[in-house]
Protein backbone atom coordinates (compact mmCIF):
# COMPACT_ATOMS: atom_id res chain seq x y z
CA UNK A 1 0.00 0.00 0.00
CA UNK A 2 1.21 3.47 -0.79
CA UNK A 3 0.27 6.27 2.18
CA UNK A 4 0.93 9.92 1.65
CA UNK A 5 0.20 13.01 3.34
CA UNK A 6 -0.96 16.51 1.80
CA UNK A 7 -2.60 19.83 1.84
CA UNK A 8 -5.70 20.90 0.26
CA UNK A 9 -7.94 23.90 1.53
CA UNK A 10 -5.15 24.44 4.28
CA UNK A 11 -6.23 21.39 5.84
CA UNK A 12 -3.29 18.64 6.48
CA UNK A 13 -4.72 15.07 5.33
CA UNK A 14 -3.34 11.78 5.27
CA UNK A 15 -4.24 9.60 1.86
CA UNK A 16 -4.02 5.92 0.42
CA UNK A 17 -2.42 6.06 -3.54
CA UNK A 18 -3.63 4.05 -5.87
CA UNK A 19 -3.21 4.81 -9.36
CA UNK A 20 -3.21 9.15 -9.79
CA UNK A 21 -6.01 8.38 -7.02
CA UNK A 22 -5.79 9.75 -3.23
CA UNK A 23 -8.55 7.88 -1.19
CA UNK A 24 -8.60 10.49 1.81
CA UNK A 25 -7.89 8.54 5.73
CA UNK A 26 -9.77 8.86 8.55
CA UNK A 27 -6.65 9.41 10.85
CA UNK A 28 -2.32 9.28 10.86
CA UNK A 29 -1.43 5.77 9.08
CA UNK A 30 1.46 6.22 11.59
CA UNK A 31 -0.94 5.93 14.58
CA UNK A 32 -2.89 3.25 12.54
CA UNK A 33 -5.95 4.85 11.19
CA UNK A 34 -5.75 3.30 7.71
CA UNK A 35 -9.40 3.11 7.52
CA UNK A 36 -11.12 4.99 4.23
CA UNK A 37 -13.25 7.71 4.18
CA UNK A 38 -15.26 8.36 1.42
CA UNK A 39 -13.68 11.85 -0.33
CA UNK A 40 -11.15 10.99 -2.91
CA UNK A 41 -9.14 13.65 -4.86
CA UNK A 42 -6.67 13.20 -8.50
CA UNK A 43 -2.74 13.19 -7.27
CA UNK A 44 -2.70 16.82 -8.91
CA UNK A 45 -4.94 18.53 -7.20
CA UNK A 46 -3.63 18.45 -3.69
CA UNK A 47 -0.48 19.50 -2.18
CA UNK A 48 2.09 16.75 -1.16
CA UNK A 49 3.92 17.46 2.11
CA UNK A 50 6.66 15.56 3.22
CA UNK A 51 5.00 11.56 4.07
CA UNK A 52 6.00 12.05 8.16
CA UNK A 53 7.25 14.65 10.18
CA UNK A 54 10.37 12.67 11.61
CA UNK A 55 11.30 13.66 14.99
CA UNK A 56 14.92 11.96 13.89
CA UNK A 57 16.83 11.75 10.71
CA UNK A 58 19.63 9.61 10.67
CA UNK A 59 21.83 9.19 8.01
CA UNK A 60 24.33 6.12 7.08
CA UNK A 61 27.63 7.22 5.60
CA UNK A 62 29.94 5.35 2.61
CA UNK A 63 26.78 2.37 2.57
CA UNK A 64 27.50 1.12 -1.38
CA UNK A 65 30.94 -0.07 -1.86
CA UNK A 66 31.05 1.81 -5.06
CA UNK A 67 30.36 5.33 -3.83
CA UNK A 68 33.02 4.41 -1.13
CA UNK A 69 34.88 3.91 -3.46
CA UNK A 70 34.67 7.03 -4.85
CA UNK A 71 35.48 9.03 -2.02
CA UNK A 72 38.64 7.35 -1.84
CA UNK A 73 37.02 6.26 2.11
CA UNK A 74 37.79 2.56 3.34
CA UNK A 75 34.39 0.57 3.76
CA UNK A 76 33.35 1.25 7.23
CA UNK A 77 33.21 -2.21 9.28
CA UNK A 78 30.00 -0.70 11.04
CA UNK A 79 27.64 1.89 9.72
CA UNK A 80 29.00 5.01 9.76
CA UNK A 81 25.42 7.21 11.51
CA UNK A 82 25.32 10.76 11.67
CA UNK A 83 22.06 13.14 11.75
CA UNK A 84 20.24 15.75 10.67
CA UNK A 85 17.74 18.27 11.36
CA UNK A 86 13.97 17.23 10.55
CA UNK A 87 13.90 21.33 9.57
CA UNK A 88 15.68 19.98 6.36
CA UNK A 89 13.18 18.00 5.37
CA UNK A 90 10.39 18.83 2.48
CA UNK A 91 8.23 17.69 -0.10
CA UNK A 92 8.03 16.04 -3.42
CA UNK A 93 7.93 19.00 -5.77
CA UNK A 94 9.05 21.54 -3.30
CA UNK A 95 12.30 23.80 -4.71
CA UNK A 96 15.41 23.39 -3.45
CA UNK A 97 18.08 26.61 -2.31
CA UNK A 98 21.75 26.55 -2.55
CA UNK A 99 22.79 28.73 0.17
CA UNK A 100 25.85 28.81 -0.67
CA UNK A 101 26.51 28.97 -4.05
CA UNK A 102 30.83 28.46 -4.49
CA UNK A 103 29.96 25.41 -2.88
CA UNK A 104 29.92 22.40 -4.37
CA UNK A 105 26.71 21.03 -3.32
CA UNK A 106 25.78 17.40 -4.22
CA UNK A 107 22.63 15.12 -5.10
CA UNK A 108 22.15 11.88 -3.46
CA UNK A 109 19.48 9.01 -4.31
CA UNK A 110 18.88 7.43 -1.21
CA UNK A 111 16.05 4.30 0.07
CA UNK A 112 14.55 6.15 3.11
CA UNK A 113 13.14 3.77 6.04
CA UNK A 114 10.43 4.95 7.68
CA UNK A 115 9.56 3.84 11.53
CA UNK A 116 6.12 2.44 12.46
CA UNK A 117 6.55 1.83 16.18
CA UNK A 118 9.10 2.69 19.42
CA UNK A 119 12.27 0.95 18.62
CA UNK A 120 15.08 0.13 20.74
CA UNK A 121 17.74 -2.71 20.92
CA UNK A 122 15.79 -4.12 18.09
CA UNK A 123 16.98 -8.16 16.95
CA UNK A 124 17.88 -8.22 13.43
CA UNK A 125 15.13 -11.34 12.88
CA UNK A 126 12.28 -8.76 14.39
CA UNK A 127 14.30 -5.73 12.58
CA UNK A 128 11.62 -5.28 10.11
CA UNK A 129 8.96 -5.17 11.53
CA UNK A 130 9.59 -1.74 13.17
CA UNK A 131 9.23 -0.87 9.88
CA UNK A 132 6.16 1.54 8.71
CA UNK A 133 7.37 1.62 4.50
CA UNK A 134 9.89 3.03 2.72
CA UNK A 135 9.81 6.09 0.44
CA UNK A 136 12.84 7.93 -1.50
CA UNK A 137 15.29 10.77 0.05
CA UNK A 138 17.16 13.06 -1.34
CA UNK A 139 20.42 13.41 1.03
CA UNK A 140 21.98 17.05 -0.35
CA UNK A 141 24.94 17.80 0.89
CA UNK A 142 27.59 20.64 0.78
CA UNK A 143 31.06 18.81 0.35
CA UNK A 144 32.81 22.09 1.00
CA UNK A 145 31.64 22.14 4.73
CA UNK A 146 31.16 18.39 4.74
CA UNK A 147 34.93 18.41 4.37
CA UNK A 148 35.84 21.39 6.71
CA UNK A 149 33.68 20.59 9.40
CA UNK A 150 34.26 16.51 9.45
CA UNK A 151 31.28 15.78 10.85
CA UNK A 152 28.12 16.30 8.73
CA UNK A 153 25.70 17.73 10.63
CA UNK A 154 26.17 20.99 9.00
CA UNK A 155 26.91 20.11 5.79
CA UNK A 156 23.19 18.44 5.68
CA UNK A 157 21.19 19.74 7.31
CA UNK A 158 20.19 23.01 5.60
CA UNK A 159 16.71 23.85 4.91
CA UNK A 160 15.39 22.14 1.80
CA UNK A 161 18.23 19.71 1.72
CA UNK A 162 16.05 16.37 2.56
CA UNK A 163 13.65 15.86 0.37
CA UNK A 164 11.57 13.04 1.27
CA UNK A 165 8.73 11.33 0.06
CA UNK A 166 6.53 11.48 -2.00
CA UNK A 167 4.34 7.99 -0.85
CA UNK A 168 5.36 5.49 1.21
CA UNK A 169 5.24 1.80 0.30
CA UNK A 170 4.00 -0.67 3.02
CA UNK A 171 4.85 -3.74 0.41
CA UNK A 172 9.03 -3.85 -0.36
CA UNK A 173 11.38 -5.86 0.09
CA UNK A 174 13.74 -3.17 0.89
CA UNK A 175 17.14 -5.27 -0.05
CA UNK A 176 16.55 -5.93 -3.52
CA UNK A 177 15.22 -3.09 -5.23
CA UNK A 178 16.34 -0.81 -7.94
CA UNK A 179 17.24 2.84 -7.23
CA UNK A 180 18.37 5.28 -9.60
CA UNK A 181 18.64 9.43 -10.27
CA UNK A 182 18.18 11.46 -12.97
CA UNK A 183 19.37 14.77 -13.39
CA UNK A 184 17.85 17.27 -16.12
CA UNK A 185 16.72 13.54 -17.64
CA UNK A 186 19.96 11.96 -17.83
CA UNK A 187 20.58 8.94 -15.55
CA UNK A 188 23.34 9.55 -12.98
CA UNK A 189 22.76 7.44 -10.29
CA UNK A 190 21.51 3.58 -10.53
CA UNK A 191 22.18 0.24 -8.61
CA UNK A 192 20.50 -1.75 -6.13
CA UNK A 193 19.84 -1.77 -2.57
CA UNK A 194 20.95 -5.59 -3.19
CA UNK A 195 24.62 -3.84 -3.42
CA UNK A 196 24.12 -2.04 0.83
CA UNK A 197 27.37 -2.67 2.64
CA UNK A 198 25.23 -3.26 5.55
CA UNK A 199 21.39 -4.28 5.07
CA UNK A 200 18.35 -2.53 6.09
CA UNK A 201 17.85 -4.78 9.08
CA UNK A 202 21.39 -4.84 10.13
CA UNK A 203 21.26 -0.45 10.33
CA UNK A 204 18.47 -0.94 12.46
CA UNK A 205 19.79 -3.25 14.71
CA UNK A 206 22.85 -1.09 14.95
CA UNK A 207 20.97 2.57 15.15
CA UNK A 208 18.97 0.91 17.80
CA UNK A 209 21.43 -0.48 19.69
CA UNK A 210 22.09 3.04 20.41
CA UNK A 211 19.03 5.47 20.34
CA UNK A 212 15.43 4.74 20.66
CA UNK A 213 13.42 5.77 17.65
CA UNK A 214 9.79 7.02 17.45
CA UNK A 215 7.01 6.36 14.23
CA UNK A 216 7.82 8.88 11.58
CA UNK A 217 11.89 8.74 12.40
CA UNK A 218 13.90 7.93 9.27
CA UNK A 219 17.27 6.47 8.63
CA UNK A 220 18.53 6.87 4.90
CA UNK A 221 20.43 4.07 4.09
CA UNK A 222 23.48 5.73 2.13
CA UNK A 223 23.75 6.42 -1.10
CA UNK A 224 25.12 4.30 -4.51
CA UNK A 225 27.94 5.60 -6.81
CA UNK A 226 27.05 8.90 -8.90
CA UNK A 227 27.07 11.94 -6.84
CA UNK A 228 27.35 15.11 -8.28
CA UNK A 229 26.75 18.94 -8.09
CA UNK A 230 23.63 20.82 -8.41
CA UNK A 231 23.22 23.71 -10.15
CA UNK A 232 19.85 26.48 -10.26
CA UNK A 233 17.29 25.03 -12.67
CA UNK A 234 18.30 21.64 -12.27
CA UNK A 235 15.57 18.92 -12.15
CA UNK A 236 16.35 15.84 -9.69
CA UNK A 237 14.61 12.84 -10.06
CA UNK A 238 14.90 10.02 -7.10
CA UNK A 239 13.20 6.68 -8.64
CA UNK A 240 13.16 3.21 -6.64
CA UNK A 241 11.43 0.46 -8.28
CA UNK A 242 7.86 -0.48 -6.46
CA UNK A 243 8.22 2.64 -4.60
CA UNK A 244 7.49 5.46 -6.59
CA UNK A 245 9.59 8.44 -8.37
CA UNK A 246 10.85 12.22 -5.94
CA UNK A 247 10.86 15.03 -7.95
CA UNK A 248 11.93 18.14 -6.99
CA UNK A 249 13.94 21.15 -8.80
CA UNK A 250 16.32 23.67 -7.90
CA UNK A 251 15.64 27.51 -7.58
CA UNK A 252 16.89 29.32 -10.00
CA UNK B 1 14.60 32.34 38.01
CA UNK B 2 15.21 28.93 38.41
CA UNK B 3 12.78 26.37 36.31
CA UNK B 4 12.47 22.82 36.68
CA UNK B 5 10.30 19.70 35.47
CA UNK B 6 9.47 16.83 38.85
CA UNK B 7 7.43 14.35 39.23
CA UNK B 8 5.10 13.19 42.02
CA UNK B 9 2.44 11.05 42.34
CA UNK B 10 3.10 10.13 38.74
CA UNK B 11 2.49 13.18 37.21
CA UNK B 12 4.56 15.32 35.21
CA UNK B 13 4.90 19.17 36.50
CA UNK B 14 6.41 22.25 36.13
CA UNK B 15 8.17 24.07 39.15
CA UNK B 16 10.21 27.18 40.28
CA UNK B 17 13.12 26.78 42.51
CA UNK B 18 13.33 29.03 44.99
CA UNK B 19 16.06 27.77 47.93
CA UNK B 20 15.13 24.19 48.33
CA UNK B 21 11.69 24.78 47.91
CA UNK B 22 9.59 24.35 44.65
CA UNK B 23 6.45 25.85 43.45
CA UNK B 24 4.37 24.44 41.13
CA UNK B 25 3.22 26.29 38.37
CA UNK B 26 0.30 26.43 36.12
CA UNK B 27 2.07 24.97 33.12
CA UNK B 28 4.62 24.63 31.04
CA UNK B 29 7.38 27.28 31.85
CA UNK B 30 8.52 26.81 27.71
CA UNK B 31 4.27 27.75 26.48
CA UNK B 32 4.96 30.77 28.82
CA UNK B 33 2.97 29.29 31.80
CA UNK B 34 4.97 30.88 34.87
CA UNK B 35 2.58 31.37 36.81
CA UNK B 36 2.55 30.17 40.18
CA UNK B 37 -0.19 27.67 42.24
CA UNK B 38 -0.25 27.65 45.55
CA UNK B 39 1.32 24.12 45.51
CA UNK B 40 4.96 23.82 46.72
CA UNK B 41 7.46 20.89 47.64
CA UNK B 42 10.61 20.66 48.65
CA UNK B 43 13.13 19.91 46.58
CA UNK B 44 14.00 16.33 47.77
CA UNK B 45 10.53 15.02 48.18
CA UNK B 46 10.12 15.17 44.56
CA UNK B 47 11.92 13.31 41.47
CA UNK B 48 13.22 15.28 39.11
CA UNK B 49 12.90 15.09 35.26
CA UNK B 50 15.32 16.71 32.69
CA UNK B 51 14.01 20.10 32.37
CA UNK B 52 13.34 20.09 28.90
CA UNK B 53 12.25 17.15 26.58
CA UNK B 54 14.17 18.60 23.85
CA UNK B 55 13.32 18.04 19.90
CA UNK B 56 17.11 18.59 18.99
CA UNK B 57 20.15 18.17 20.92
CA UNK B 58 23.20 19.92 19.35
CA UNK B 59 26.61 19.33 20.00
CA UNK B 60 29.80 21.68 19.46
CA UNK B 61 33.33 20.08 19.36
CA UNK B 62 36.53 21.63 20.53
CA UNK B 63 34.71 25.10 21.57
CA UNK B 64 37.60 25.94 24.73
CA UNK B 65 40.78 26.28 23.62
CA UNK B 66 42.88 24.19 26.07
CA UNK B 67 40.53 20.89 25.35
CA UNK B 68 40.96 21.12 22.07
CA UNK B 69 44.74 21.08 22.74
CA UNK B 70 44.22 18.11 24.83
CA UNK B 71 43.09 16.69 21.78
CA UNK B 72 45.84 17.04 19.39
CA UNK B 73 43.14 18.51 17.46
CA UNK B 74 43.18 22.38 15.32
CA UNK B 75 41.36 25.22 16.64
CA UNK B 76 38.06 24.66 14.57
CA UNK B 77 37.61 28.11 12.52
CA UNK B 78 34.07 28.02 12.73
CA UNK B 79 31.78 26.30 15.47
CA UNK B 80 32.27 21.84 14.37
CA UNK B 81 28.35 21.03 14.82
CA UNK B 82 27.07 17.55 15.28
CA UNK B 83 24.11 16.00 16.90
CA UNK B 84 22.79 13.35 19.28
CA UNK B 85 19.54 11.86 19.72
CA UNK B 86 17.36 12.82 22.28
CA UNK B 87 16.62 9.41 23.43
CA UNK B 88 20.10 9.57 25.42
CA UNK B 89 18.88 12.54 27.91
CA UNK B 90 18.49 11.49 31.45
CA UNK B 91 17.59 13.89 34.43
CA UNK B 92 19.76 14.82 37.81
CA UNK B 93 20.26 11.67 39.65
CA UNK B 94 19.60 9.32 37.29
CA UNK B 95 22.00 6.44 37.04
CA UNK B 96 24.82 6.66 34.02
CA UNK B 97 25.02 3.28 32.08
CA UNK B 98 28.30 2.30 30.56
CA UNK B 99 27.26 -0.12 27.68
CA UNK B 100 30.42 -1.16 26.33
CA UNK B 101 33.22 -1.80 29.51
CA UNK B 102 35.92 -2.53 27.57
CA UNK B 103 36.19 0.79 25.98
CA UNK B 104 37.38 4.28 27.00
CA UNK B 105 34.29 6.87 28.43
CA UNK B 106 34.27 10.21 28.93
CA UNK B 107 32.51 12.58 30.93
CA UNK B 108 32.29 16.25 29.62
CA UNK B 109 31.26 19.00 31.49
CA UNK B 110 29.21 21.59 29.63
CA UNK B 111 27.04 24.48 29.42
CA UNK B 112 23.81 23.61 27.91
CA UNK B 113 21.99 26.55 26.26
CA UNK B 114 17.86 25.98 26.08
CA UNK B 115 15.91 27.15 23.53
CA UNK B 116 12.92 29.44 24.13
CA UNK B 117 11.34 30.48 20.77
CA UNK B 118 11.30 28.74 17.45
CA UNK B 119 14.98 30.12 15.90
CA UNK B 120 15.96 30.70 12.21
CA UNK B 121 18.74 32.30 10.90
CA UNK B 122 19.12 34.81 14.12
CA UNK B 123 21.51 37.73 14.20
CA UNK B 124 24.32 38.07 16.66
CA UNK B 125 22.75 41.11 18.46
CA UNK B 126 18.78 39.51 18.81
CA UNK B 127 20.82 35.39 19.34
CA UNK B 128 20.31 35.54 23.19
CA UNK B 129 16.50 36.84 22.92
CA UNK B 130 15.56 33.25 21.79
CA UNK B 131 17.21 31.81 25.02
CA UNK B 132 14.96 30.84 27.69
CA UNK B 133 17.61 29.99 29.96
CA UNK B 134 20.69 27.63 31.15
CA UNK B 135 21.35 24.50 32.41
CA UNK B 136 24.13 21.60 33.16
CA UNK B 137 24.79 19.07 30.63
CA UNK B 138 26.83 16.30 30.17
CA UNK B 139 28.09 15.10 26.94
CA UNK B 140 29.61 11.58 28.13
CA UNK B 141 31.33 10.01 25.18
CA UNK B 142 32.43 6.72 24.00
CA UNK B 143 36.01 7.76 22.50
CA UNK B 144 36.55 3.96 21.13
CA UNK B 145 33.71 4.29 18.73
CA UNK B 146 33.82 8.37 18.49
CA UNK B 147 37.40 7.97 16.60
CA UNK B 148 36.61 4.86 14.95
CA UNK B 149 33.25 6.18 13.37
CA UNK B 150 34.80 9.80 12.61
CA UNK B 151 31.06 11.26 13.22
CA UNK B 152 30.04 11.68 16.75
CA UNK B 153 26.63 10.54 16.68
CA UNK B 154 26.87 6.77 17.81
CA UNK B 155 29.76 7.49 20.85
CA UNK B 156 27.84 10.03 21.97
CA UNK B 157 23.68 8.95 21.72
CA UNK B 158 23.45 5.86 23.65
CA UNK B 159 21.32 5.64 26.35
CA UNK B 160 21.86 8.10 29.88
CA UNK B 161 24.70 9.71 27.98
CA UNK B 162 23.79 13.21 28.05
CA UNK B 163 22.35 13.83 32.17
CA UNK B 164 20.50 17.65 31.88
CA UNK B 165 19.63 19.64 34.35
CA UNK B 166 18.29 20.03 37.48
CA UNK B 167 17.02 23.63 36.56
CA UNK B 168 17.03 26.28 33.85
CA UNK B 169 18.04 29.42 35.11
CA UNK B 170 16.85 32.70 33.12
CA UNK B 171 19.46 35.42 34.25
CA UNK B 172 22.65 34.54 33.71
CA UNK B 173 25.62 35.74 31.24
CA UNK B 174 26.16 32.64 29.90
CA UNK B 175 30.04 33.87 28.55
CA UNK B 176 31.40 34.91 32.03
CA UNK B 177 30.28 32.11 34.25
CA UNK B 178 32.48 29.19 35.83
CA UNK B 179 32.18 25.87 35.03
CA UNK B 180 33.68 22.50 37.11
CA UNK B 181 33.52 19.14 36.98
CA UNK B 182 34.36 16.71 40.30
CA UNK B 183 34.80 13.59 40.12
CA UNK B 184 34.61 11.35 43.46
CA UNK B 185 34.88 14.70 44.80
CA UNK B 186 38.30 15.59 43.08
CA UNK B 187 38.33 18.18 40.66
CA UNK B 188 38.72 17.23 37.15
CA UNK B 189 37.23 20.25 34.89
CA UNK B 190 37.78 23.97 36.13
CA UNK B 191 37.31 26.63 33.65
CA UNK B 192 35.10 29.73 32.19
CA UNK B 193 32.77 30.35 29.76
CA UNK B 194 34.86 33.30 29.20
CA UNK B 195 37.47 30.78 27.38
CA UNK B 196 34.63 29.31 24.63
CA UNK B 197 36.43 29.71 21.57
CA UNK B 198 32.68 30.54 19.76
CA UNK B 199 30.78 32.45 22.16
CA UNK B 200 26.88 31.34 23.14
CA UNK B 201 25.60 34.42 20.62
CA UNK B 202 28.18 32.92 17.68
CA UNK B 203 26.64 29.23 18.13
CA UNK B 204 22.98 30.73 17.80
CA UNK B 205 23.97 32.48 14.34
CA UNK B 206 26.34 29.47 13.15
CA UNK B 207 23.25 26.94 14.17
CA UNK B 208 20.58 28.90 13.05
CA UNK B 209 21.86 29.81 9.49
CA UNK B 210 21.30 25.89 8.82
CA UNK B 211 18.97 24.24 10.91
CA UNK B 212 15.72 25.56 12.72
CA UNK B 213 15.97 25.68 16.93
CA UNK B 214 12.75 25.04 17.91
CA UNK B 215 11.37 25.58 22.12
CA UNK B 216 13.39 23.11 24.21
CA UNK B 217 15.71 22.72 21.99
CA UNK B 218 19.12 22.04 23.48
CA UNK B 219 23.10 23.18 22.32
CA UNK B 220 25.43 21.38 24.39
CA UNK B 221 28.34 24.82 23.97
CA UNK B 222 31.75 22.46 24.45
CA UNK B 223 33.88 20.96 27.50
CA UNK B 224 36.86 22.35 29.38
CA UNK B 225 39.91 20.54 29.04
CA UNK B 226 40.63 17.60 31.73
CA UNK B 227 38.36 15.57 30.22
CA UNK B 228 38.85 11.79 31.58
CA UNK B 229 37.49 8.29 31.78
CA UNK B 230 34.48 6.86 33.97
CA UNK B 231 33.91 3.50 35.94
CA UNK B 232 30.94 1.98 37.63
CA UNK B 233 30.00 3.61 40.94
CA UNK B 234 31.98 6.98 40.16
CA UNK B 235 29.71 10.21 40.98
CA UNK B 236 29.78 12.71 38.79
CA UNK B 237 29.28 16.18 39.59
CA UNK B 238 28.91 19.61 37.42
CA UNK B 239 28.51 22.68 38.62
CA UNK B 240 27.86 25.99 36.96
CA UNK B 241 27.86 29.44 38.64
CA UNK B 242 25.06 31.09 38.94
CA UNK B 243 22.94 27.89 37.64
CA UNK B 244 23.71 24.89 39.96
CA UNK B 245 24.95 21.58 39.96
CA UNK B 246 24.03 18.08 38.32
CA UNK B 247 24.96 14.76 40.00
CA UNK B 248 25.12 11.71 38.35
CA UNK B 249 26.46 8.11 39.66
CA UNK B 250 27.87 5.69 37.33
CA UNK B 251 25.75 2.25 37.42
CA UNK B 252 27.77 -0.44 39.03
Amino acid sequence: MKYLRFQTSGEVCFGLLEGETITQLKGDYLKGAIEKSSVTYDLDEVTLLPPVEPSQVIGIGLNYALHAEETGKPLPEEPMMFMVSPSAVIADGEKIELPNMDHRIDYEAELAVVIGKEAKHVTKEDALSYVFGYTMGNDISNRHLQKKDGQFTRAKSFATFKPLGPAIETELDPNRTGIKLSLNGNIKQQSNTSDLIHSVEDLLVKVTEVMTLKPGDVILTGTPSGVGPLSPGDQVEIEIEGIGKLTNAVKE
